[in-house]
């Protein structure tokens, strides 16, 4: 019953990684005049892995920051993230202004331009305003630093929409040696990550183990399956997720990728938890959100149709504006269900709320109380599990209900 | 760039169909003590023809109709319809409920119990008091008849969430024979049909034509197609959506099904013009909406491809709640198209809102000018064009935005 991918955000800072400084600087770019750049700069070496929005209309920088790990064999010396304009649909003049940041932060810097790793996210459709980047380098270059607050001013300044900076950081003994994990995410709407191999989210992950490229993409596809990939907040898949996975090999810990060493299990645990946590807070973070809603399918035909029953519960308006409500209207999440696409036998499907049992085999539980299930529902975070008695297929997912003031945020005419 | 579809309702109504009579009563399920049993009473050899929702979960009248249809070949005598109970996640008990109204009907209107003709619509997962619906019997049979007053309190007597009534009505001539249609829906929550020979919509269509039953599945199979399976309200697909379409022969009238016929043609738009005003209907009145979006998806690279991407655009928030604050904010549907499934390359893709260019070829358009477009949308019907520019599919799709009011009526705990 308790959901194991997302272990709720009890971590406290850590320390930073070692390897990896921070700053965050005002370029001009967020209408509210708040730090909008944010940048990480890395140790020669340090080793990256990324994963991508799994939408066909991607940003620019998603398209150079894909180009850039690939021409520099998963190199990444310098991490430049702007809020405020996602640099999508912006067409090759987009691409070209992206690319200027990268050259300008690589002469800055000393490294090559394949070496930069860019991000945006924002409005989508407005052409990026690079020389403001260009011009606030020399600052970021001045403020880098690797405290708490550091990491903080970072992960504030990726904020958009959001209310609040998202960090996780695990730390792992190999021996005498400390490891250190230390995430950073933004994102509260559009968020329906589909990340390939397979939002606007936003997510940076650091640690100081010595990882191959190659490896560090194997612990991330492994990681964010469960985690990234099993939350939504509005069904929207945006144009410019990221997660970006960096390695510095800077506490001198190396660990492989492999099923069977007990250093790769211990590092894809921390990874996982990381992932995990930083998940949950984007959900707690859904615009407008005034529940977190739990979901565990079990008993489906297998975990892709546990995960698509999953995903379509999540996404009914329906279901979340019942849950809003406070309302256990366990029909509309039957319903759902059923239009999945997934395998699915009503009259074999079970649902609790809150612990609570509301349908059993398709129809109202015996004794069902709607009142009680109501009290169930006023908490913040609610549970709910389903069995489709059809086979051995289960997910957890996690997402969050569709309030008025969801409507107010998105509804907004932007002048 | 008309919505030939949907033609807009213009229509007043003509005269029922002869063969028919009508009559609502209240039978004392709805808790406003409203009308909420409508029925519907067909002179004997009345063909019928039937699609469903595509749900999994399926409501007891659907499989129940479906049988009916099935064993009496396509013969219907009596349609009875509740309000205020959709007698679906009832289990057993519910196809029990549903077997005892129809087997009361079919006493009192001496014809076999399979050629009754059930649904029902409301809250799901509360048993139907079926001893309510078939004390009322008596009182439907005296009150039954044919004038424009009866349609009238049968269109009302089946809504829910409804606003206004919905009705439509065509009359054609063969020579000097008028052939009248008239068609009744209700719907304006979980309505996102995906209509199967292939809601809680609920869609009665009567015609005084002489169809064999075969021939006018046909018909219904053609028109629901681009009508009420290209229309949208929240993306949440019923339990319960039925359209039936009856004809009684009454007007001594014969069509058959025929890609030669002009007759045939002739009735097939009529019975389409019926579908799309009564599609267009229940999208005017989705819940808590605020403007109509007529989509029209050009170049795509195939049909089922426009009506992929279509649907993503309609069902994305995102992209509702622009419409809701009137926001061209044109980057959420070029998003919600690229995350469709359906192939597209952003590159080739141009958006019009209220025939003003939005977007040309996956960036802003030349001259774009965004408190224009804006003022465009402060009309109650927006009509939105995208070139995929990817091949010769297209589709037209209606659906509505995402209000504050939306949530307000989905979100209340029914008590």
């Amino acid at each position: 019953m308790s959901h194991k991918a997302f272990a709720p955000p009890s971590f406290s800072f850590a320390h930073t990684p070692a390897g990896f400084r921070f700053s965050a600087v005002r370029a001009g770019i967020k209408p509210s005049g708040k730090p909008d750049f944010a940048c990480a700069h890395a140790v020669e070496g340090t080793t990256a892995a990324a994963v991508f929005t799994g939408n066909r209309m991607v940003a620019a920088p998603v398209l150079v920051g894909r180009d850039h790990l690939r021409q520099s064999g998963g190199l990444v010396r310098f991490v430049a993230v702007n809020a405020g304009n996602a640099n999508c649909a912006t067409g090759e003049q987009g691409i070209e202004a992206c690319l200027a940041v990268c050259e300008a932060a690589a002469r800055q810097f000393g490294c090559p331009s394949e070496e930069i790793f860019p991000s945006s996210t924002g409005i989508i459709g407005v052409p990026l305003p690079a020389e403001k980047l260009v011009g606030a380098l020399p600052q970021v270059a001045t403020q880098l630093g690797d405290t708490a607050a550091h990491v903080q001013q970072f992960a504030e300044a990726i904020l958009t929409t959001d209310t609040r900076a998202k960090i996780a950081s695990v730390a792992i003994n190999f021996g005498d040696t400390p490891v250190h994990l230390l995430g950073v995410a933004k994102g509260a709407g559009m968020i329906a990550p589909q990340l390939l191999p397979h939002a606007t989210m936003l997510v940076y992950i650091f640690t100081d183990a010595n990882v191959l490229a190659s490896d560090l993409q194997k612990f991330l596809n492994d990681a964010i399956e469960p985690t990234f990939n099993c939350i939504s907040i509005d069904g929207d898949t945006s144009t410019n997720d990221t997660v970006l996975l960096l390695a510095s090999g800077a506490s001198g810990v190396s660990v492989a990728h492999s099923t069977q060493e007990p250093a790769s299990k211990t590092f894809a645990r921390a990874l996982l938890e990381v992932c995990g946590s930083l998940a949950r807070q984007v959900v707690e973070d859904g615009e407008g959100a005034g529940h977190v809603i739990e979901l565990a399918i079990e008993g489906a035909s297998s975990a892709d149709d546990a995960k698509r029953i999953a995903r379509s519960i999540a996404n009914s308006p329906l279901v979340k504006t019942a849950f809003a409500g406070c309302d256990p209207n366990w029909g509309r999440i039957l319903a759902a269900a059923g239009y999945s696409g997934a395998p699915m036998d009503p009259g074999r499907a079970s649902i609790w709320i809150g612990g609570l049992p509301v349908c059993q085999k398709g129809r109202a539980a015996e004794g069902f109380e709607k009142n009680k299930v109501h009290e169930a529902m006023l908490q913040r975070t609610v549970h709910v599990r389903m069995d489709l008695g059809m086979g051995h297929g289960s997910c957890e997912f996690l997402t969050c209900d569709l309030t008025a003031e969801y409507v107010r945020i998105n509804a907004e005419y932007s002048t």
